[in-house]
């Protein structure tokens, strides 16, 4: 790693700074001492042992700017102490990802010389925020000079000030000219190729680089149903025989492309040292808060909150607000169906080329309605989850996802179940689609890169008016670059990005046989969702910190349950074509009954190929049972020298 | 661990004889020497270091008497280090379940002394098997005096040894005072009582007590059932209106069940040590052969055979012929149609209480028709899966298990699926299950324990007749012993013992709300099943080796793959029945589109429930993650102490 800006520490030699700290203007002098010795002791003493400082002022630093911000940074060494703390797997010698240790650092294939380069800026980054995470309270009782804010020994110390407002952020720095090389090769030549994946987990993580890779994935996957949809809509076969083939073909291709993501995802996360590294003991998540009791595993003194409460809350509180928001959604739907019913009324009456686009707006008014709604339940369900007190990260995520994940379904999908099975009415199932898709799609480009994107340029333009200009070509002085990025947005993760998709393979798996276009649709947003996606966070937002991931979780889940709801409606769309209906004349149970007879049989073949087919490709097995097989023998080894060598001394 | 046989080993020391080693009786002289000094050699020199004697005919010895019958025993030291080696976990001094290390014996709760009596003999039997299995060709081309039996290095001895023949068996001994206090609390005392699940784990093994416990379980499981089922029959309900009401309990109770074993199981696995305990590596099950290659895993020299070779096998020979037996089974089953029609017609001319007992015939018939053919089918399966040749033993028990399972499900449940979905006739569905039901258990009784125990009884009686007078009194001299028991019977794992329950889960859950007593049909069954094979298991067979299970493994799925199917046919049995028939009077589209909601429903919330109920309870989480977070600690502890020593002397 080659940084161009420097500070100078304590010591007066100078180091890299990686992340920075910002308290607020009027944080107690007792307290930031305190902190700042904390974060600078030696680990044997309960410190983090990082080196930090105070950000001086640049030439243009002005009354008020808040001087309270630090820029933190770590030696060498301690970075390679901190990579084996974190469990970080990297390429081994022999080409095979084994997990880093200090003591066997020249086996490492990358390592060279006093391992200055071994690790890149965004893992040094990662492993200096899980130290200051890990820095925990010893005997404080309370952060000095704020006697209100309670510490007991093994608090998380980052933690308590954070939850209680005196630490405003720590975010990790942007490296200009890496993220040069980076937009370069990633958005800003048009030219058609593969995204670099390498450059960007490199840059920002595994977590980032696997959504990117699955937003790529998904668009080639994509891309044989877009160029099968597209004479389909050409030649207008409206004709239903052809319909029924299409939605087949649909059946086989979301089971199996999810199946071949799986393994494509096992290796790149291989590939990147995360697939078979060890996750963290999980904390609790800051927001958490309870009566103070020791934790049954861990046996430290944390709080704790009562299981029972959480699920009254769950159960009396949030399950019936979801209901009622589903209500709701309902509601709105019908008020859509009168406000369609209306339109269709003018037009029947006067059937001119106005009223013909009238026709249009129930449904655009609708999917805006829609994505509002989407958005406020967001909020409502963020501020629900953070309620309930869920005690780790993780399951806080997981009861968000699953709010968010049945609202929007049902948000976006009801009122075309409501048409494709109540109303059986195809043509306009297919005009709804179109709308709903392609509203949706040009909302969400908005709103998800170029509101924030102006939302920053009006905000830098008020405060570093100057500087906007001189940033382009010359290099900007450390505290300059730090207030700057200290005001960008903060990126909140990929939840909302993976939401996206997860509604778009929504409209493409479950209804997409009755508006192929939907499919060339979704390719055309994803190629600029690409764009508008690395250049949001190039540009747009904070650096975030780089989270290891070895697939996408819940949201594989999520995929996979949309695609068992797509092998039924796809199984109905064919039972209600003219075409099969035809071929049961006298009979319209015998109709269902095959219908009911092959559904049933899609979803075991289902069920057994995904049992069937391995999550990790077979020459990844290999490699990992290898490096099993090699630690089980080591140990055995060891553990025969041991016996060997035992009773001689015992006799 | 008490014995009151012993032998003199050959430096004239006593030991507790564990495990036989039978050899053909014309085995050259160098070949026994040869593998007797591996057993008898150091570790270091790769040799097992057990101990090893030659069994001295007793008294009563004949010439026809095999002399090559060898026992062997090891040191207390020599089986604590195997128990290490073979990753036993025993109960710790605070309470958890830890993995046994011979440094830190001296913590575990039961340790005292010098460990006389920590390990129970089963225990020692299964790490003799281990080390003795681990015992590896280091330079020898072949067997000493066998110049065919080709030897490589790393090949296992014993089982080259066993698969040219020359090996007979090795199999663990009796202890009859143990065995005589299992029986008295496990089948000999009548009274009503939970089986003595520890016991027998301590005396077979967890894959035993796992099987037992599973047995009891699935037993009280279906006491409410029974409990139902009494009153329909006697009183006669025929009216269709409770019938769907016991359906819908089937529904509930056949996902419930399976739900809340696998968290028991999970609780009694963790209180045996085996349920973190990590799988060994596998070896080539004994019957693989190909050519000599490097495997990519281990490096070892190992025969390798193509997968692309093994798959045509598989999908053109094996599946090929399990499609003709099932077509056999369906012609089989056409045959039996045509007997019933032609006993009906006969009842019909004639109807006497003679010709109404015939309608029973073919019937049963039938059901023993079922029996013979799932015999042989068992065979084939057997011999074809072997013909296969898989590399590892699980997955030769995979495709064997699966093999097995396709068709007896088919062979046993397509007529009444026929008569109850086809026919759609009640009366002959209930006839036809309970004669099925009985005939099948009766059958099995026979086959599984009288038939076994007749045949060995009339062999003991010509070989050992006046031993068998005195046996019962008087304690017999080692060699006897190990004689009478090479002569019994091998028990050849759980396997058909599972596979009954699973078709006795079959027939309750799927077809039970016709025919209510089945459910105390199968309740009688268990009851006598549990005393028949508590006796098959401690007077019939020879002892088997203990075999470490966390679980009933793949059979969990094959249950709840059986409980879905349950929910599919109670569904449509209700959809059938005349009072869910008489809601929707005008359209039968509509009641079977209703019924196929619920069960999609159904299916759903069948899944979510697998989902959201944890595996393992609770209290057993929070006591495997304290283990694995203070290994963590200890861990970082390590590292910390090493962080802190190296950079001062690097200095």
């Amino acid at each position: 790693m080659q940084k161009s800006l420097s500070v100078y520490d304590s010591d007066g030699s100078t180091f890299a700074p990686l992340v920075v700290i910002e308290l607020v203007s009027e944080t107690k002098e007792e307290a930031i001492a305190w902190l700042l010795n904390r974060v600078r002791d030696k680990q044997q003493d309960g410190g983090a042992e990082l080196l930090v400082e105070q950000l001086t002022p640049g030439a243009q630093g002005t009354e008020k700017d808040n001087p309270n911000v630090y820029v933190v940074g770590a030696s060498w060494q301690r970075l390679l102490y901190g990579a084996e703390d974190v469990g970080l797997f990297k390429e081994f010698n022999d080409g095979s990802m084994r997990g880093f240790t200090y003591a066997n650092k020249h086996n490492f294939k990358e390592f060279q010389g006093d391992g200055d380069g071994f690790l890149s800026m965004a893992e040094c980054q990662y492993i200096i925020k899980h130290e200051l995470d890990n820095l925990r309270a010893k005997d404080e009782a309370h952060v000095p000079g704020y006697p209100k804010m309670k510490l007991y020994p093994g608090k998380s110390v980052i933690r308590r000030m954070q939850s209680k407002g005196i630490l405003v952020q720590v975010f990790p720095l942007h490296e200009k000219e890496e993220l040069k090389r980076l937009s370069f090769s990633w958005f800003k030549k048009i030219k058609l190729s593969f995204q670099p994946l390498d450059d960007i987990r490199h840059y920002f993580g595994e977590g980032m680089a696997l959504y990117f890779g699955f937003l790529e994935y998904f668009t080639l996957a994509l891309i044989p149903m877009a160029l099968i949809g597209i004479p389909y809509y050409l030649f207008d076969w409206e004709d239903y025989d052809k319909f029924t083939v299409f939605a087949g073909f649909n059946l086989v291709w979301c089971t199996v492309i999810l199946e071949l993501w799986k393994r494509l995802s096992a290796s790149l996360a291989y590939g990147w040292g995360t697939l078979s590294r060890k996750k963290a003991f999980e904390e609790p998540r800051p927001g958490f808060h309870g009566v103070l009791g020791v934790n049954p595993v861990t046996g430290r003194a944390e709080p704790l909150y009562s299981n029972a409460k959480r699920q009254l809350r769950i159960y009396l509180v949030s399950v019936p607000f979801v209901l009622l928001c589903l209500y709701l959604s309902l509601y709105v739907m019908m008020i859509y169906f009168d406000m369609e019913g209306w339109a269709l009324m003018i037009h029947d009456e006067e059937p001119t080329f106005w009223t013909g686009l009238l026709l249009f707006i129930p449904s655009i008014i609708y999917a805006v309605v829609i994505e509002i709604m989407n958005l406020i339940y967001r909020y409502a369900a963020e501020f629900l989850t953070g309620w309930e007190n869920h005690r780790l990260e993780s399951t806080f995520q997981n009861h968000l996802v699953l709010k968010v994940l049945v609202f929007n379904f049902f948000n976006c999908f009801a009122s075309l179940f409501y048409i494709a099975f109540v109303m059986q009415d195809m043509v306009l199932l297919r005009q709804s689609l179109a709308t709903l898709l392609i509203t949706s799609q040009i909302l969400n480009q908005i709103m998800e890169a170029f509101l924030p994107y102006w939302l920053q340029r009006r905000r830098n333009k008020k405060a570093h008016k100057r500087m906007i200009k001189t940033m382009e070509d010359k290099e900007l002085p450390l505290s300059e670059q730090v207030k700057l990025e200290a005001d960008m947005s903060t990126y909140l993760g990929t939840f909302d990005d993976y939401l996206e998709l997860f509604l778009l393979f929504g409209y493409v798996s479950l209804f997409s046989c009755v508006y192929p276009l939907a499919a060339v649709l979704v390719v055309l947003n994803n190629v600029t969702e690409v764009y508008s996606d690395a250049f949001k966070m190039c540009k747009v937002f904070k650096r975030p910190f780089s989270e290891p991931a070895a697939n996408i979780g819940v949201w594989q889940l999520a995929f996979e349950a949309m695609s068992v709801i797509a092998v039924v409606t796809n199984c109905a769309l064919i039972g209600m074509s003219p075409k099969v209906k035809s071929y049961f004349p006298e009979s319209e149970t015998q109709l269902i009954l095959w219908v009911v007879g092959f559904e049933h049989f899609l979803l075991a073949s289902k069920f057994i190929l995904t049992f069937v087919i391995p999550d990790v490709p077979k020459h990844i097995q290999i490699k990992l049972s290898r490096l099993e097989f090699e630690s089980l023998e080591a140990l055995k080894k060891r553990k025969m020298l041991e016996a060997s060598g035992i009773p001689k001394t015992a006799k």
